[in-house]
């Protein structure tokens, strides 16, 4: 679909949900990012669960966003259980002009729903001019190193550089092994899985996709380098927060749509020229990207810069359209008729 | 060896080789907190190396550190070439004493020298009561994703969170996917590397020790993730600090120990109670603590919060003493006749 065209049924379906036009344009413009940069699970898929959860009382469609600086560089911001990319958009926009008065700022966000792709946000960062640091929790699913129960959510922790003339730097990383797409993708092509990414409901690893019951840290056998990543995401989005744990949330999908889920999120930004002007900033990110992208690969290999492969993906899907996979259009019919709109 | 002793021992060796008291300090206690906790790579190991290139002319034995307040809530550091532990340290004391008054705080680093454990420099902010988080780069020695040459170094990322009552929580990841020692390990016991965490000279994957020549970035077929991780700490310590990238280090072996090796490095604070009161704070990481280390594990696994395996390890070292390799002990002996010292 035409990218454009997509978006607007997307705020004409948030609208006629009852989404305020703040709500209906950053939850649109956080599942753009996803549908355009690749990241599909994170995309326009989610419209129809997002139509749903405003009109069931989970997320308040107009939702009285409040921000309260607590220090120099900290703001409070309360989302009043309104839509989790209003709130992850505005956290930024607050972080980024705070930081342009101290050099770095950070944004605890609470009373949030689900948050989005992460690096929707941090990405809004740098194309103010700042370093973005993003992260926030998630529905149980992942253990921990050697665990044996879904402990920590998928937990993402994403960043962004500005690249003076270039798209930026862009990092956005589950702090699991592997996403749970990727699972269901193998399960359906019926292939086995790579080793030490996902494991049965003893915790104990295993290749056949028919018997994940969650996914590992990152890591393989050092994997309590990605749960401590799942941690620090945990602390700095929920417990400094005072929001609810992962394994704390009611689930995503339900049963219960009607209550609030209180979740946490955490935006930080910095300026880049911090510590050097911002000439010698910029040379410098440029000699280092220059260098990365030269870099040899190995056989068969392909050597990129985070955020590469999705500013590639980007432009395809602006040539060529967007993919819609047939569960989601068949989602969109139903909106269609529910709503009295055109499919685009 | 009883552990004072060996401090004692370090301190001398240092003042001996001509370093100043803060400079003898701050290196011992950033050593003591490797051999102490189980990280001997950058434990008293290093003490013998450190004498060597303070005395060589790369590292200044008296430097005059100095602070320049950037922003309100940044400051450079700069380490006039001296030892990084007193940089780390510094800039982790000044990160914390910002961090007060603005909420969060960071500290650029420049012209340091080998940084030692990240996570005594983050340790030291959980100490102070702050969040801490740490990060600096190193000499080549990781491929990047889908990579064939020795690109960033092992880039950690250490982070640290007090706990009211408890030791804190303390995550310190090298961005590789392996640390060398382990590979060294398992060469010296003829065994096979786990997958996908080294690769030879073309960047390809390899389970022999023996043709190791890199290793790979944290993630196997993730690895876009260790990849970004290290990118990240790359660009914080030396980017926007402007210093030597990883590949433009000069080694840390040598051959030339006399010309200053210009590293980078950088020290996050963020005050636990910015967003909620510290008793809420307090509770809530206690509840998540709590509900981690009863969360089950697999089969002869074992479920540790970040740090917990290194407060053990300290422990046990604290009463039965530090276990010194044969060729630190040979160091030890030779120092000990150079500087008319005696080997506790």
């Amino acid at each position: 679909m035409v990218p454009e065209n997509l978006a607007a049924f997307s705020r004409q379906v948030l609208a006629a949900a009852g989404a305020d036009e703040p709500t209906a344009e950053a939850a649109t413009r956080a599942m753009m990012h996803g549908s355009l940069h690749g990241v599909d699970s994170h995309g326009i898929r989610l419209l129809d669960h997002y139509a749903t959860v405003l009109e069931s009382g989970r997320v308040n469609p107009a939702p009285e966003v409040t921000l309260k600086r607590t220090a120099r560089a900290t703001t409070l911001l309360d989302a009043d259980d309104g839509h989790g990319a209003l709130a992850g958009y505005r956290a930024m926009e607050e972080a980024a002009t705070l930081a342009q008065d101290c050099g770095l700022a950070a944004v605890g966000i609470v009373n949030s729903s689900h948050f989005g792709p992460a690096g929707a946000y941090a990405l809004a960062a740098a194309e103010a001019d700042m370093i973005g640091l993003v992260t926030c929790n998630a529905d149980s699913f992942v253990r921990l190193h050697e665990g044996a129960e879904r402990f920590h959510g998928t937990n993402p922790i994403a960043c962004a550089v500005p690249v003076a003339g270039q798209k930026p730097w862009l990092l956005d990383m589950a702090s699991s092994a592997v996403p749970f797409n990727r699972v269901q993708l193998y399960k359906s092509l019926g292939q086995d899985l790579p080793p030490d990414v996902a494991s049965d409901e003893r915790g104990e690893d295993t290749a056949n996709p028919e018997a994940v019951a969650m996914l590992a840290p990152l890591g393989g056998a050092f994997g309590f380098k990605g749960a401590g990543l799942a941690g620090l995401a945990e602390i700095l989005s929920a417990v400094v927060t005072g929001m609810r744990l992962s394994f704390e949330l009611l689930p995503m999908g339900g049963p219960d749509l009607s209550t609030p889920r209180k979740l946490g999120a955490f935006a930080l930004a910095m300026c880049p020229d911090a510590f050097v002007s911002r000439d010698d900033f910029q040379a410098g990110m440029e000699h280092y990207l220059e260098a990365l992208r030269a870099s040899p690969a190995r056989a068969s290999g392909q050597v990129m810069a985070p955020g590469d492969r999705e500013w590639a993906e980007a432009e395809q899907r602006r040539r060529n359209g967007i993919p819609i996979d047939p569960t989601t259009l068949e989602n969109f019919e139903r909106l269609a008729e529910r709503y009295r709109l055109s499919v685009p």
